[in-house]
């Protein structure tokens, strides 16, 4: 069975529900899951359609000319996948293993709608963590030279055909080019609950500041927020349990982030996120 | 502007979001949040639409109307309300004043989709804090004669025309009779996480049995569960510190389950709460 | 039963803790609570030890006298008090109630280890709350000439012989001269979590940054935090939904840190705190 | 420098917290830690002392003499500990992977003070796991003979000189001879917010009831839970979204308690814990 998520968003204006599932029901499609937003801020419709095709009237190509019909009726930006295609995943990572193997992992036990098809790294030494999950390491270390770093980052990415680029807790900034020239999206965690503590060393800042409570961030593309989550800290928690406890918070978050935008759950409004939990 | 909210469950079938969204479209409504939720279990759909009626087509004995044909032809359940009809709701309790306060001070800040019409008690400690925000308070004793009271009780529910009758840790055990003949919906906070610790002072149970979290559970009819909370404890809380810590549970989870009531939030699924939030 | 608790910060260095429980030992006295922190960072040593007196060999001015002798020797800060002194509190706040209520029915509950004894306002909104439960009203109202209305302020609390301030969601600025000046300690509540969306109106900004949870940080002195906590939202929720989630963490963690500073819990270190919780 | 961690229970009296601080002192050593609990209910006192033992003016053999001595004269149930030991810990596992996996990392990352030196299951399927961090995997089948099992299983612990077993989703019901006979303790992680949910299947149990969290529980030899942690959950998920998301509960939660044990934070009250966390 062959399952197809439509996600839409557009101005918004009556009737939009109404013929998405029409059209759905018309062709002989059934609606397995349907969540719809209306923004007053932004004015947007955001819409998230997911419909059996097992006995549908119409091919791919027939459902993708329909959605650019309707498309430019009601001025949407739409992306229509099915279930039988999985995103491309690359994973990048330095030293810090905990991300990477709470990624291979959830890949392993089929939680996650995707495939992680290459770990990349600018170290060495996570690569018996790829190999241990038999998936694909590359090491692209960076010198003096990062422009021509990133080209070859760039390079693999576009060799790869990626369509999702995970930095997990990955030790290098990206320039603005690379974000720009990407490949697909990019997923990263930060440290700390952004606003708060937007620098290095966060859960440095975080002691000094003395807050009771510490967080982490999956941003996408490096602005609109996925996913945050926090946990409780006092007193007694040095730095290097802020470290110990930041981690449980970074790899869960950074994982369900991951885990919604491979469901196609993920829409963006501006610099925010809509998502379809 | 009217509002209209329509509930819906049935046996899932294709076509059900179709034509509930295409009867709003044609007859001009604006369809504001739909949330619809098919479980697999049971083989039921289960879906809850809001729009806007300003420039509806029917007025409301016509949407009343169409929505009974609808329900004949699949074979629905549904609840169909109207944002100024704001359901009446009675709160009984005893001494403990934390959940009543909680659910009045909700109502004067505008946040319960419905109206405390009537405050009882079987004692008369309370009294002020009804009258202090200006809520017609009646006491009704329990004596020898339960089934009096309770007569008296479902008499006096019948006369304020209740539809949701909440109880704020009232501490009497109501019969059978009562649930079954009571005029609209019950909603009680048990003060532990259902089901562990289902019988008297749970706060006891929990501090015998060592446990790491306490809890509170806001039921249906006695029944489903419409909503949970928990909090840490530790060795250094005394049962007096579980019971202060569990207020906080208690009057967050009751009013929290009041709320998603009004907005017609909560649809029940056998034994089970279905909680479109 | 009399209880004694004292606190003490000081250099640390070996046999601070032998020595005062010593000290009580000696004279008869029976240790009820004891916590202690080093802070490595800073080479503080801090401490909270609650006794019994009941049967101790020296009175009151005894015990003092002994610890100021020991303070000597050990270059203490030390802070010790009685739990039939029962700290005198004032509440400020505008109009917003719900702070208040929490507070007020804290005191009622027997939840605070101190007395509310005047509440005090800009304006008449919330006379009504404080006449409930029989806690004197004071409208100082504050004009063009702000500093006039300080100093009535600061005229207040030193007649009422205030010894913590509460800023119940007071929605005016103090001056630092105010915060010098004050009688006592102060406790605010800030709508976020502290660092972030430092400035006004934080869900609105909350809002716009699109985050996924919100918070609440109560501060001592405007510095120090003493608590946070913060609850879930998503794209669902309007500003107006952040405003009601807020409330619930406002409330509880403004009067979780009152109860804490109240139960001499609070410990000052630099511009952080250490909570004896 | 070597620490040493001295553990205590005893009926409550005055001078406990006096006589062990001042022999500490006397003997030049300097107390890091100390955290203690009096429990009103059973009378008793708990206490754990972290102390540098670097200019201590007895060897380990005074220490451990002395503490016997004070052991007589304050009927003290004692367990003295010293850093440069590390516990001995045995992983038992069946297919699952998930805890494993974390508590194998968090041995890498240096966040447990005990040592991981054998991975035993009755199944095969974990054995690369093992062999990717370089712990000795043992393979202990269980047939029909179960007895002869568990003697093997006892065998096994005793020949390695175990102190701790973790069962981390160990899918084998230990007999009450193996609680007894065990060498060393035992950490078991339940799939439930015990006293919820006791018997097989608990997520399968939970989605039944319709409750609106999930949790998961550690225990020590069977009993006092050490730790718990919850998690939302609502009527979209599946008992497999239970099950994916109760992991993140196992494993963070048989870790936590692992990691505490083995710091020798938690005492035993009856069938409760004193955790000093």
């Amino acid at each position: 069975m062959t399952i197809a998520t439509l996600l839409v968003s557009c101005p918004d204006r009556t009737g939009l529900v109404a013929a998405m599932s029409d059209f759905v029901f018309r062709h002989n499609g059934n609606i397995i899951d349907l969540d719809q937003h209306s923004d007053p801020d932004s004015g947007m419709f955001f819409m998230r359609l997911v419909f059996d095709t097992a006995q549908f009237r119409l091919d791919r190509d027939g459902i993708q000319a329909a959605v650019t019909v309707m498309g430019r009726s009601y001025d949407l930006t739409s992306e229509l996948t099915f279930s039988d295609h999985r995103p491309r995943v690359a994973v990048f990572c330095t030293k810090v293993p905990h991300c990477l193997y709470d990624l291979l992992l959830a890949q392993r036990l089929g939680d996650l709608a995707g495939d992680i098809v290459v770990v990349a790294s600018n170290h060495r030494e996570l690569e018996p963590v790829a190999r241990h999950f038999e998936i694909p390491f590359v090491h692209l270390p960076v010198g003096a030279d990062k422009a021509a770093a990133e080209a070859e980052q760039i390079a693999m990415l576009a060799r790869e055909r990626i369509d999702l680029t995970v930095l997990a807790r990955y030790m290098q900034v990206l320039s603005p080019d690379f974000v720009r020239s990407r490949v697909g999206r990019i997923i990263n965690i930060h440290h700390s609950f952004l606003p708060a503590f937007v620098g290095a060393k966060p859960y440095h800042q975080a002691k000094e500041r003395g807050v009771k409570l510490i967080g982490a961030t999956a941003q996408l593309d490096h602005g609109p927020i996925i996913e945050q989550a926090v946990a409780r800290v006092s007193h007694r928690d040095t730095v290097e349990d802020l470290i110990r406890k930041g981690r449980e918070l970074e790899r869960q978050t950074l994982t369900r982030a991951v885990r919604l935008h491979l469901e196609r759950r993920v829409l963006i409004n501006g610099n925010r996120t809509v998502v379809f939990a």
